[in-house]
């Protein structure tokens, strides 16, 4: 049975102000709740119609499907969903290569870009403070549980990318990705799905990058922000494989 | 003013079954209505509160924003809508670069890889039948009109893929995607996002490409079916610059 205490904080929850206060955020639905227990993230409470669950001990709390449909955001609800402490970030390893995002606003793309660092092993990802909250449910949801394999830090772009070089930015007009020496060290900023790369951000920026487009007619206007990080971060790792 | 004729007409568009019989789809939103207005599709009707339309004559209807907000499937309606014709598309053009995709179930994926399609130039996307409608409404706005300079059909692929070669597939144990000779010509088949390439249609690929995974870890499951598009396409492309 749900207390009107767990309804109320789950309903909290779905807002940044009450994820920020609580330290709290929600996971849903059994792949990427696993992927979470499996993880160094604490677990606070779960809550599920499947006794399966019951291994989490007193955080464990059994609910009807009824009671779940309730609390889920989904609209066919799955039949677990829990909260998880938000653990404080590490310091950013400005050593390594590190992806930065200027207002990135799309949960969707966040979520595809965090499982991408996953993917391309990249440790760091650094999001000014008008990137949507990584702890979003929608967020959460895309990234498929890549959250508890990327160190993300909210911090203010503007002032910690200064002197840190080299700074990679994608523009229409940059130099070829393919063309390009890319270090293993370094930022790579990728800027918001309408208007790129806010000018103060530009500025710090040392090596202007594009993806080339082909075809004859080149009308295409952009690319999905998701689709140029996995363009990029593979060109960066390819990169790094060659002999 | 909208007749209820109107009404029903676009209430109806939203399903598959009535643009296969009617032979319309529906566009929403002025960047997206722009581009197909600007190609080759035959505009039906276009409603706007905007008197800015009226160019397109007798196929215009000024409506009001509380009638827009009724017939649009956008929650902050947009300020047009429109009903173009479904063209038949062309036969494919088996001796360029094909993308063939095997059952892509997400509208957001397969109009993020048609926009892709279109950013690098491939003419010619195949889709088997349980692959996601491409006039449906959330597949026609993540495109972004790329819509217009892709010639998309949807085809059996278990038949048509029979004897083509070379015939290039996406798997987790592949050869690594930045290690093969890639031609200007052949067909690329990515699959279901849950499932991957059926086995039908893996019987038909004779080159086995993966896209490698870095990090400690490796943990991460699989990359979004769009992200792998993008990283696989811009390889294929790149090699056709290399001197």
């Amino acid at each position: 049975m749900l207390t009107k205490n767990q309804i109320k904080l789950i309903h909290s929850l779905r807002q940044k102000k009450f994820r920020i206060s609580q330290k709290m955020f929600i996971v849903e639905g059994v792949k990427v709740v696993g992927e979470f227990l499996n993880s160094k993230y604490e677990l606070v409470e779960i809550f599920s119609s499947d006794e399966e669950y019951s291994w989490c001990g007193p955080n464990f709390t059994e609910v009807s499907s009824k009671e779940l449909s309730k609390i889920s955001n989904f609209t066919a609800a799955n039949k677990v969903l829990a909260i998880f402490k938000i653990p404080n970030p590490l310091p950013v390893d400005w050593t390594g290569l590190v992806l930065a995002l200027d207002s990135v606003n799309d949960p969707g793309n966040l979520g595809t870009i965090i499982r991408l660092c996953d993917w391309f092993g990249i440790n760091d990802l650094v999001c000014n403070e008008s990137t949507v909250d990584c702890y979003n449910s929608k967020v959460v949801q895309s990234s498929m549980g890549s959250h508890s394999r990327v160190n993300i830090n909210y911090l203010q772009l503007e002032s910690v990318l200064v002197g840190l070089k080299p700074c990679f930015g994608t523009f229409m007009e940059g130099k070829s990705v393919y063309d390009q020496k890319l270090p293993k060290k370094g930022v790579i900023v990728l800027g918001n799905e309408a208007n790129g790369i806010s000018d103060g951000i530009e500025a710090l920026v040392n090596i202007r990058l594009s993806i080339p487009r082909f075809g004859p007619d080149k009308k295409t206007e952009s690319l999905n922000v998701a689709n140029a990080a996995a363009i990029i971060l593979s060109e960066f790792k390819r990169n790094s494989t060659e002999k």
